[in-house]
């Protein structure tokens, strides 16, 4: 379990505050992540990789020459927001583009899609990749529902090696691309690990049984046998990741027999032996094996073997020199004592902090508005802290368990941000969207991502200078939020999300203000309905997807997204405004 | 827990083979352990480091430039043989001589003095240093009775990196001992970890506590305190290393930050800011500090913190490149791009087999003889076998638990060269030298190296060549072995050491056979005697020392070496010779 910390909250800030300072020769912070010591020099294309952290050396550990130039490090095992994948990606850049690449995880893909847009609009070319190397994740002829485990070691490096070749961003995006494609992983868990400052694991695996084909945030694998000799698990695991050997393979391969935090060396290696014996026997050459921790999950005890299928390409980008804080080969200097890139001037700031005082001129209508809003999102607040730790029981029954702690973490960041604009005498399009804003900035994960563009979008429905707002006014902008959402997120109802609980909630809402009921009626009457088609949402066959493969273990369960809307909605009931207090 | 295995008895040749596959363009095995890819080139000393496994990247994995030429890798927490070290120094060793280091325990010491002392008289000069960082094993008055922990990669770093720039053998010894001289560490174990195939852990600590002065050896630690937050160890440790700082120190140190296998990487990272914070205010200044696994302990989970208070050449060594499988600084190439000296012509052979066909004439007799000591030595692998776990728990409570694996691989080749002997003719001085030298040769550890000699020396009081051999003579060649153990061992009766039941043993044989008694009588008089002897150790408060710095907790358990060497001399009772069944 993770027994060191002082404030689980900011167990993410304390980490890269140690990390930077151990590694200073290599790796300078700027908000949301890291970026290497040196400016990217005229002409280099920027790596960027990123997703949750809890995976050390994945993947602050590998920003250096050779590999990437920036890393965006979201919460343990959740999704960095937008605005951070945004900050990195732009301190990264030099004036040849940012490819940003991470595991195939809804809330990742969301957010760097995002940021990378933000990049392009404002002229720096920006591309993503999303790696899909985990076998046991979706079939085969679903490669792009997949998600990415220790093959992002394989793809980021690829891409790193070929941004340091000086290829252009074009060739590195291609030559990554065919990384993925030809990278199978297959992994076992044999224990879960544990939250900083969670009592209980994420999941168990009895003992002497494995869970086949674990994800890396704790996600339970998608089966269960006995515990095998390492002989009988280095078969299962060469067989599984060569059922898919492509026809037109050269026969040479790189390999990475990956250390999940708590199966050691001295295991892997007992692993290897036979690994490597069984390679051989099926006419494969292995090319620079990888035998260690790489991509880790906290201290969950597992391991999983990834294979690249080589080219002649492939293989001279995967034999490349590196040198970074946790991965160095070949003849390369230390970071420091480079001569061709110039040292960072200065630490690189976060965007100027908002000049609340300017806020738009508000109608007294818009600005009592803004106060319910403040006044909400504390409810909101209050409730889901005091449910985070149940939230995040239910969600790790078939993903990470990281929702309690993001929806905490979004609301909080909402709700400082929406006070601090109603204090200046903002109106209510003003507030919602900073909340928005804000909600998506700190929360990161896909709820952070889609709970921070509905608010933003109910904001934009309302105005600052409106002489009233009507139920009807409302009941628009919960819809126009949920609309986004829905464009957004994808999914539709019934596929065991959030909108099982927003859709009937908005529903409700509509018909009752439709019928002439009064706002707080009519709002307590969609609340009840969303609490029970939450609810309902157990006995959902959910659509299983990147960033839920194993959603199919929560029939059941209710679904977490779905059951945080409920909580919110009805939590909103209990707020006093001022003017409900005066 | 470590989970993946094949037969736990091969489990260091398992892992060693996996490593040397997965890293042969680095190393190249040898018997014993392994050795650079490449040969030591002329002039230059060869550094061998080593002790038993269980704590990789220590130490098979810094044997490359800049860092080790060898590395002596014994059973998992058991100290290499004599053999083993004498065979790996001598491939390892140019024309420069070879220094061999280890952390200081008693089972290294004894082997590698002993191979250290057999190269020298071969002509190969050869010199050995014990590290002993660990602040919590002994006081201060007493440093040569510390252990080494984390602090060993310091040391041997530094001896490696000298060698590596050409120094002398003596210069060579000289700065590495200065190294030693100037380094602490301090320890915490959160849990403890479980050897293969074992089913609980050597030791554990409740939860929310943790052990102080943790050993790396599963050796629990010398006090308990409940868990504080990060920053609160942070402050203990730091307080504990900075309590011995030398007067003179010049303010620049070196610093390791260890995890000790399952306390992850963003835990080290996170007690790293607090701990660089401290040194900071102390007016320390880090020089390239090292935070991650270095010197583990399988899966335990702990850390601990190491420094090393540095002058000028320290500072140099510390800083200069290396190249090596799990640690790489610096403007180095990959090992098999080297250009300087030449890749090994073939593996090197362990030393020739012996030719069994020649063994010495010997009269009926002695052969007679000879045939009751094979019967014996396979009377004592059954016994020792059955009781293997519960010798191991035994010595658990205050040392590695590696007691009953550790003879039963021992008595294993004893009864294998004794057979192969005793077939092809041999007598009794042949067979029982044969015994001992193989039983040291594969056991490794302290028990090892004293039954090997004890057997050795009891064979030599004996001949091949007598008419006859009398009752005399064997109390005689039991009162030889028995001599040398104790001056090997340097132990005395009352140190709670296999000669408590030992001489009991001797005594009451020697006594009864003096009194006219039959041999098998008087062996079973004395067998009686050693084990009340051996049970009565419980009582011992026992001498602390190099190799059991925790003993005193062993009060109430009797002492393992004791107890398993009763069971020796109770179970040849049970043996039926070829004549007595005839």
């Amino acid at each position: 379990m993770t027994r060191l910390f002082n404030d689980p909250a900011t167990f993410t800030e304390d980490m890269l505050a140690g990390f930077l300072d151990a590694n200073s020769g290599y790796v300078a912070g700027v908000p949301g992540g890291v970026v290497r010591a040196r400016e990217t020099p005229p002409g280099k294309v920027a790596v960027v990789v990123g997703g949750g952290s809890g995976h050390y050396p994945a993947f602050c550990g590998v920003v250096g020459r050779g590999f990437a130039d920036g890393a965006v490090v979201g919460n343990i095992f959740t999704s960095p927001s937008a605005q951070e994948a945004y900050t990195v990606a732009k301190a990264a850049a030099g004036d040849a583009g940012v490819l940003i690449l991470s595991g195939n995880y809804a809330g990742d893909v969301l957010n760097f899609t995002s940021a990378a847009q933000r990049l392009t609009a404002e002229g720096t070319a920006a591309r993503v990749l999303f790696v899909t190397d985990d076998l046991a994740s979706a079939p085969a002829a679903e490669l792009d529902r997949r998600r990415g485990v220790a093959g992002d070691f394989v793809v980021f490096r690829v891409a790193g090696a070929a941004a340091e070749a000086g290829y252009d961003l074009d060739a590195v995006e291609k030559v990554a691309r065919r990384a993925n494609d030809c990278t199978r992983t297959l992994g076992v868990a044999f224990s879960g690990c544990t939250l900083p400052g969670a009592q209980t694991p994420l999941f168990t695996v009895p003992d002497r049984r494995m869970g086949v084909g674990l994800g890396i945030h704790g996600e339970p694998g998608v089966s269960e046998a006995a515990l095998p000799s390492a002989a009988d698990l280095a078969a299962q695991l060469v067989d599984g990741v060569l059922a898919e050997r492509p026809a037109n393979c050269a026969g040479r391969i790189a390999v990475v027999l990956n250390g999940l935090g708590a199966t050691k060396y001295e295991e892997l290696f007992v692993l290897w032996a036979t690994v490597s014996k069984l390679l051989a026997e099926r006419g494969l050459t292995v090319v620079e094996p990888e035998v260690g921790e790489l991509v880790t999950s906290l201290d969950m005890a597992g391991v999983s073997l990834t294979v690249t299928f080589l080219d002649e390409e492939l293989e001279s980008l995967w034999r490349a020199p590196a040198d970074t804080p946790a991965y160095r080969k070949g003849l390369v200097g230390l970071a420091q004592e480079e001569g061709g890139s110039r040292l960072r001037s200065q630490a690189v700031q976060d965007d100027a902090p908002v000049e609340v005082a300017q806020v738009p001129h508000a109608t007294p209508a818009s600005r009592h508005a803004a106060a319910a809003v403040v006044a909400a999102l504390n409810s909101m607040r209050t409730a889901l802290t005091r449910s985070a730790e149940e939230l995040g029981r239910i969600d790790a029954v078939a993903g990470d368990g990281d929702h309690g702690r993001g929806m905490v973490k979004g609301v909080t960041a909402a709700v400082e941000a929406a006070t601090s604009r109603a204090e200046h005498g903002a109106g209510v399009a003003t507030v919602l969207t900073a909340a928005g804003d804000a909600w998506a900035a700190k929360a990161g994960g896909t709820s952070g991502a889609l709970w921070g563009a509905g608010l933003r979008a109910a904001g934009e429905r309302l105005t600052d200078v409106v002489p009233t707002i009507t139920a009807q006014d409302v009941s628009d902008a919960v819809r126009c939020g949920l609309d986004t959402i829905v464009t957004i997120g994808k999914a539709a109802l019934g596929d065991k999300t959030l909108l099982d609980a927003a859709l009937p909630f908005a529903d409700v809402l509509e018909a009752a203000i439709g019928r002439g009921t009064d706002l707080r009626s009519a709002w307590n009457e969609a609340a009840t309905a969303a609490h029970t088609a939450a609810l309902a949402t157990a006995d959902l066959v959910p659509k299983t997807g990147r960033a839920r493969p194993l959603a199919a273990r929560s029939v059941g369960t209710p679904d977490a997204g779905a059951v945080s809307y409920a909580l919110c909605v009805q939590s909103v009931l209990s707020t006093r405004t001022k003017e409900q207090v005066g």
